[in-house]
């Protein structure tokens, strides 16, 4: 069972619109066990749709549209479809009903450009709007099935929930699918896929294993699909014991999980507090965490020390010991862990101070040299990375690896 | 001159990635003249990405694949190309010392499945990865280019931006394109877009306008092509010139210029320091700013203040003030600026109190309510904003206009 989907649009293809539509639509087929073998981006022209069309319908028996269905002149995607299947464009009541409704609900009148959007291919079935005056159009041609969706998101995906899925579960005998995702921090994807070599050799052929690695965080995904939902959810929760045994020490979270949210809840359900001191990220580390609902339970007030002064009249660093060891130090970083921790009455302190670039490195300490420090009660640790020459990034991984460091010391 | 561009990923196919790539390739490429013909997302499979191949090349002289190079099993692409083009994977020295270089320049040693990534198809030009070990491919087939590069954006923009374009314009005879980006802060699209209509309706036929608005700026793109350069440059110039006597006050930058480094460029230049005292942005205007190579010339140290204590304490709010008005007010709001500003000894003071949600709205004070404050050395500016329910929306939208409002009062 393929499935195809084509997005419609010039807007994509220069590059100013994102299509969002595609992805969304991919993971609402996904969860109904229907594979998406392809997407295909096209313009706004018939030759270029008949084009998609002609080779989605070689592999695919649902093949999905969206886009180029409004009531202006640039949108042609109903008529070509009506061309494409030879079948005429004919009043359709159903349509015409809900284009009334939707127009009375709002106490206006049909105007003559929206009662031409009642017009649909001649036996295909409308799909209702709820929120526009676009039908959505299900063709059945043979074996295959055509649908075609606005694509204006909130028209779209309202559409798809409420009545495309439905129809489509209806129709097709479809398959029961389960992804599981295992998340881990503090490892690069290269050595992961050094210590996980055996372990995927070693997988069930039914079940297949991928990397997404993005911003210091690998995702391991495992998926498996079959008839019995229970039996498939087994055989990977017994795959995912298994990786836990094996790399234990950088597995942080599963599935929607962020590193921050792991952190926070673990702080929330423990009752404790935090206060972070920033230098080479300046404010990032305490973005990620405040992004989380929530967070001002656990997240305490905060101090970004750029300049040595901040650090010791604000932290409390002694001034002996930057001049000793330098700003970006493990010395600096634990006393800038515990002065924050101290001063914000917090029960944990993080820390980081480093070199983000592009200036400011040494030779003994190179842009992209970050200490980082957590602090607790009665315990305190540091640690250093080294990371690239691009600043965006050694922020990014600087805070990412800090959370890690904080998560693993909470843990403990 | 067509081309295609190709986006491997299973993971893209199933909803869970959303592919932000092909977009940002096609603004990239749309900006030196060269037209995206179609996107075609495709399977991690052999058989799939041949089939993408064998399509695009009936039409486009330019294909170009993201994605499937990293250093693991599930990567095929390289394996793929070789076979498709009959070119043996073989050693490739620039390659083996592209990623020599990376490693050395991390203290890392080169792991075997690493130095697996420099065997590359034979003939192939390799295409240097800054920031990761996987090397892009060239591959010149007859009339046609073929160029893969990988999925991580981090590592593919800058190959991109370094590299390919300068190499697809020696390669290709590309006509001129210009393009102009006027950037507006503090008024939305459809606001600006009413100013503007007749600006818009009397453009000349060449240029092309579209808006671009995305948190909270709006960009406005003014686009031609022909041959001559200067010609283009000069029509361009005197439209940007017409509008700026439209719309001045909301004019904050060009091109590729940011809220943030504007304000930083403008600190800079006039020797001036900022601090920042954040509530309901938890860190991200900091953040912004310190994002900008170089900032620490401006920004001084700030305080991120969630509790009232905080405020109290670290930024000498009157607790008599924060009883009388409430936390998220005017008079809070200045009290915060003028703070930071002291205690950091800086020339400048933003801050920020509000309710960013989910939770923590009243009646009188809904969620999304907001005041910005800033202070100069005799002056003390505050605004009110109501954004909207969703929390990472109101983070954002209070930064950008929270930076805005400093720099409204930097250029008085």
């Amino acid at each position: 069972m393929k499935a195809a989907i084509i997005a419609i649009g010039d807007e994509i293809l220069i590059g100013k619109t994102l299509d969002t539509n595609s992805n969304w639509i991919a993971g609402q087929l996904d969860s109904i066990g229907i594979d998406i073998d392809q997407i295909i981006v096209t313009r706004d022209e018939e030759q270029y749709i008949t084009e998609a069309l002609d080779r989605a319908r070689t592999e695919c028996r649902l093949i999905m549209i969206t886009g180029g269905l409004g009531p202006t002149n640039d949108d042609i995607t109903k008529k070509v479809i009506s061309a494409y299947f030879g079948r005429p464009l004919v009043f359709n009541q159903k349509a015409y009903d809900h284009i009334t409704s939707y127009f009375c609900a709002k106490g206006k009148e049909v105007t003559p450009t929206n009662k031409l959007q009642s017009e649909l291919p001649e036996n295909c079935i409308p799909i209702k709007n709820i929120f526009g005056t676009a039908s959505g159009i299900w063709i059945a041609d043979k074996e295959q099935i055509f649908v075609a969706m606005p694509g204006v998101p909130f028209e779209m995906k309202p559409m798809v929930t409420n009545e495309l899925l439905p129809m489509l579960n209806d129709h097709f005998d479809l398959p029961v699918i389960i992804h599981k995702h295992v998340l881990f921090a503090g490892i690069g994807e290269s050595f992961l896929a050094d210590k996980l070599s055996e372990f995927e050799a070693e997988l069930p052929p039914a079940i297949k294993m991928a990397y997404l690695p993005s911003n210091g965080i690998v995702k391991v995904r495992l998926s498996s699909r079959g008839e019995d939902s229970q039996l498939i959810a087994e055989s990977i929760d017994a795959q995912v014991t298994k990786m836990q045994s094996i790399v234990p020490k950088y597995i942080f979270g599963y599935d929607e999980d962020t590193i921050s949210e792991v952190v926070g809840k673990h702080l929330a359900s423990n009752d404790k507090t935090l206060a972070v001191a920033e230098s080479c990220t300046g404010g990032y580390i305490a973005h990620l965490i405040t992004s989380s609902p929530g967070s001002s339970e656990y997240f305490v007030d905060s101090i970004i020390a750029y300049s040595n002064e901040a650090k010791e009249e604000w932290l409390g660093v002694d001034p002996e010991v930057i001049e000793k060891y330098g700003a970006v130090s493990e010395e600096v970083a634990k006393a800038m862990a515990q002065g924050v921790m101290i001063r914000s009455n917090a029960d944990y302190g993080l820390a980081v101070t480093g070199i983000a670039g592009p200036s400011g490195g040494t030779e003994e300490k190179p842009v992209g040299t970050v200490w980082v420090a957590v602090t607790g009660k009665d315990s305190v640790y540091g640690k250093r990375f080294m990371f690239g020459n691009e600043r965006m990034s050694n922020i990014v991984l600087t805070a990412v690896n800090g959370i890690n460091l904080l998560r693993k010391v909470l843990i403990r």
